[in-house]
């Protein structure tokens, strides 16, 4: 087994695989219409083709949904499942888009080559990057090798309804040694990275009554108790002045990275005032004494998704509202205990409210956080791979978001899972005009054959 | 000119000024509605006829809306004014009335007779208690004791568009020693009052901008300034801890009632737990140390009437929103300047944003306090007349919200009005099953008799 000899067949074989990206694009996957329900069900048809090509035992698997595809290959160890999303977002704004969607083509531009059309990026050009470095690993050695499941879903676009049920059902067969999960990105477009750090999500909605009606402003103002006063005041004190959040135990839980890793995200070099240049802003708003990463990957968060209440309309109303909203949501890193704080937080609100208030609470989910075990060597083995493939060294970076899937693997199978993927900010995913770069295609393709080498070596 | 006789007459006249009311009520004056018109012209037309009938020189006078009805009668000292309107609300929702609103009828009722149907109470039998007062007095004594102008409006429950214009058109006209309007109501349904503070209003609403989008909360949130956050930190302190208004000089021109003032409130025994109970509520929310009635008549407010930000929809959506709005009002009192005010709370919030935050104001009306010069003499006679004609002693009283009439009587005038009205808090004006309790039109009248011998003696 040769992994130069591997990678040199992917570099001769790129226009080939380029060509089979380009047939599964043009297949119009949106799984969130029904209307193209067929057409989910030939792009799974498709992958089931390709692999059992590739020598795979592979089927599609109904579910109430649009079908998962799940195959197995190879033998020995250690045991990988692959993991990508075959269905791609809807197309709309059609006029937007400089060409037909599902009609891509290979573009120059002045940052290089890209493919263009729906799934080039999310998630089809990034799954078909692991495909090909299989393709490339048996053509070179007759063989894989390890032994690799393939897991292929239908519905990540439109919220994953069969995903949990299914993976309950077929866990015995879905539980391997490691997850591989190609559906996110590189570090500001450049520093390739395993994502292995995942915050949680809770979600709650209050709402708080005074008056148990309306009421006119010039009648009342002044002596009954506004309740968007209430909120507000409420609202205000859930950060201090240095930007922490004040429900009581709130930072139970919550670990201080490890130098290795504060190390390895200060290389980074994070473009901070770009990042938020972008969106127009210029100073990091968040807990004061911690970079701008920690903020966005590893410190928990509380914001505030909506606020309402009164009149609201054009014009002008003196209401003295009877009620006023808020939905807030908490990003939870370590070991927060979401339900703990859901507790905490009710808590708190209750012993603020004034005499002649209400509340009534609506909780909307409650995740904890995803941490990936990097002390396994596979970890570093497939870092080391990465890092041998790109210009720069590979970080193992968090997610300010969640990414459901990584999680399930966790607690549905016990799986822990490297989230490694190509993607670059400017693909336009879930837009108009989506894109991927010839750049990502190739070297994600040369990167997974290196970290299958390095994980089965 | 003895009262005794007019007083008599009004008790023996009383079933024809009922009729003549129910007759007026039987017209369907709604100003609002365009398929009205002939009806409201038709109810000046009956004034018109009514008052030529006890000898006014009256007519109606064309505006680019609705008629007014002006006239003269009478000779001497003082010269008066009487305001009132004859348009009414509309009726919907018509299925919640128990009869046609526009035939009126005499219902008895566990507590008394009432006069029911639109109008009945706001304003057509409040202003002809005013009317049928000066029948009585000059079919008894040949004239009226004093000069009388009648000024009738035909828009006031659509906004009176054309009211400011023409009293500046006819200034010289309406120019009176003073003014009297009855369009207000007993207080507590129980005791006579003259109306001499009304608050004035002040309305802001405020967009404050964060960053220039909606962000992900996943990916920028802890990081990004979120102008929820911001705005509740705002309102919350717009109030301190004993309920005073922070804004800077809010106070300033903010005068404390006389003694004289709060001993006649403190004689109301307003029934604070009951005007609370009524709405859920239990406790007065306002200044410490400040009685419930001060908190609605005498001292300033500041109330948020709406806010929004974010998502506002069903469940949920972690978004971190670029704007976040308030509308917020202040009553004013005394000789505080809307003006300045506006200022104030616009430097104030300037003062109080965060980096990368701005703010964008829309100012919604701006009017001063009026106070009424209850040191003339006539306010006295008039407050001694009401008080001799029911059971409790009349009172000075404030009033909450703003009636704009009488600050224009002031203002483009210079002519001091006397609130007076007979209204009681259940009588559903702008609602279903409109009634004007028969001893508020039958004591209505004998008070308007009682307050033309007082004024005129």
């Amino acid at each position: 087994m040769s992994l130069d000899a591997v990678l040199s067949r992917i570099d001769s074989d790129l226009p080939a695989a380029t060509d089979r990206l380009l047939d599964l694009l043009r297949i119009p996957s949106i799984s969130t219409d029904p209307e193209f329900k067929a057409d989910c069900d030939r792009a799974a048809d498709w992958l089931v083709a390709d692999l059992t090509s590739l020598g795979a035992k592979i089927e599609k698997r109904p579910t109430p949904g649009h079908p998962m595809v799940v195959g197995h290959i190879g033998e020995g160890a250690p045991h990988l499942l692959f993991y990508g999303h075959y269905d791609v977002q809807p197309v709309d704004p059609l006029d937007l888009w400089d060409r037909d969607p599902f009609d891509p083509e290979l573009q120059e531009t002045d940052k290089g080559q890209v493919i263009r059309g729906r799934g080039a990026a999310d998630d089809k050009g990034q799954l078909m990057t692991f495909v090909e470095a299989c393709r490339a690993w048996i053509a070179e050695n007759g063989k894989l090798p390890c032994k690799i499941t393939f897991f292929f879903e239908g519905e990540e676009e439109s919220g994953s309804p069969s995903l949990v049920p299914f993976m309950k059902e077929n866990a015995e067969e879905l539980k391997t040694d490691i997850a591989l999960i190609c559906d996110t990105g590189l570090f500001e477009s450049r520093v390739p990275a395993i994502t292995t750090m995942l915050r949680g999500l809770l979600g709650e909605e209050l709402t708080i009554t005074g008056p148990s009606k309306d009421l006119h402003s010039g009648m009342y103002g002044g002596i009954a108790m506004n309740p968007i006063r209430v909120l507000s005041r409420i609202i205000a004190g859930l950060h201090d002045a240095t930007g922490r959040i004040t429900i009581p135990d709130f930072y139970e839980g919550v670990p201080e990275i490890s130098n290795a890793l504060k190390a390895q995200w200060d290389g980074l070099n994070f473009d901070s005032k770009g990042f938020l240049g972008d969106v127009g802003l210029s100073a990091p708003a968040g807990e004061q004494n911690r970079s701008p990463l920690e903020m966005i990957w590893s410190r928990p968060t509380c914001e505030v998704n909506g606020i309402w209440g009164g009149y609201t309309g054009k014009g002008f109303k003196t209401v003295l509202p009877s009620k006023a909203s808020a939905k807030i949501s908490f990003r939870l890193v370590g070991q927060q205990d979401p339900l703990k704080i859901r507790e905490n937080f009710r808590k708190m609100v209750e012993d603020q409210l004034p005499e002649d208030c209400t509340v009534e609470f609506h909780g909307h989910g409650a995740s904890a956080a995803g941490q990936m075990e990097t002390g396994d060597p596979a970890f570093e083995a497939a870092r080391q791979a990465l890092s041998d493939e790109w210009p720069d060294t590979a970080a193992y970076i968090g997610c300010g978001g969640s990414i459901p899937i990584a999680g399930y693997f966790k607690t549905i199978l016990g799986t822990d899972a490297m989230l490694i993927g190509f993607g670059k900010d400017n693909d336009q995913i879930h837009s108009p005009n989506e894109k991927y770069d010839m750049e990502s295609f190739h070297k994600g393709i040369r990167s997974w054959a290196r970290v299958l080498d390095a994980l089965s070596g």
